[in-house]
């Protein structure tokens, strides 16, 4: 399964008093991924929620290598690991774009839901589309 | 019309690598002072949405006068300044709870609007709850 | 005094439960526009910190217009209004990008300041960089 | 090694447009309950960051078990679970106040760190003030 590229510039205000990228927003960046990888593949999230199906998460983490700082370029690199009509997960790689470093990893776990986050099944079309 | 007031401590989240509270974070501080204002005079803003009503924002201002910083804690003094079926304002002042000395101080104006952001009259029986 | 573009599409995290960007938001979109503002004259503000000089706001206001949506694509026109060595004021259009709409405008107003946030005159030489 | 209890209100600006708290906020909230843990045991960590030490995160994750709503009143329970001068590692479960039902758990692990995100051993002094 194939991977999409984002890319980023680090906001002023995802910096910390540390002077880096304070470890929460990883989160979002990993959100713009997912975004774009379903933008990418035909079918944004928008439209899935139109649809009538959400995808809550279930699990979150990311391991951080090495700080982002304030007006960084930055990829973040998007892969479906698994996918079924109950569940999804995306494993997710954030470098720098200028000489691809990496700075930090993560994977998020879904659940496909409907407007009320009960569990519902996605139909085998948009699994077709998503998964391509 | 009375005051409420509300604490807070900064978070760490809430700085930015100037070493200061983000000027953003300020206007999610007036939230929690509005929230609690509506909550005190019994009619939380959860309520307010339940019963079809919503208050989007139509303008907002701060003034920033001292920064806030990591741990500090916080007053935010919330007072309703003007309210009309369908339209509020409310006026807030941030001090610092050791010393009451000012750090910011801000404006919101909002109009009342159903769940599609189409204006909607708040009905009497609200508008003395939270006027009163 | 010419305006510069910045583009950005609307990050769920960016949406509140309205359905609709926290207001909180555009002033995060204002500091995309301002930084890429102080990039495309040539002194990035990254620049400008290590320099010594800080921008911390005074003063911040936003009128909004028409809410923005989850993956909306949006446009920040951003104007430097006002420079001296000690105060400057830039404002803003967000606009969306598909119909050239105004979403909402603001103001931000900054002092120059040192590392403790002490006012310090902007040297000439950036000056005309900036404003130039 | 014991707990420490924080005490939170969900804020709107916390919410997305799924109606539930965003996931990357649960982020801010384990924060808080770390930056309570340090303070209740004795030595803030404004007070570590002056004493020249830092703790950025190397790792974090969440398992989301049943969603946080605006204005539901939160509890954090923090614990220390391993500490040594160079690393530190938390856990964490946020739970409904009202019924002390699971809403999320979590992890982080920090190193110890100078100013410069360089690693740095914490003094013997500290370690058996934060772990004690």
């Amino acid at each position: 399964m194939d991977e999409v590229v984002s890319e980023l510039r680090v906001r002023y205000v995802e910096t910390d008093q540390m002077g880096i990228v304070h470890h929460s927003v990883y989160f979002h960046w990993m959100e713009v991924g997912r975004t774009d990888y379903l933008r990418k593949k035909g079918f944004p999230y928008s439209k899935m929620e139109e649809s009538g199906i959400r995808m809550p998460l279930i699990e979150a983490s990311a391991k951080y290598v090495s700080p982002a700082k304030y007006d960084d370029e930055i990829l973040v690199i998007t892969k479906l690991e698994e996918f079924s009509p109950i569940k999804f997960s995306f494993s997710y790689k954030i470098v720098r774009k200028s000489n691809s470093k990496l700075i930090a990893e993560g994977i998020t776990k879904h659940i496909a839901a409907d407007c009320q986050n009960k569990p519902k099944r996605v139909p085998k079309e948009i699994l077709s589309i998503i998964g391509g």
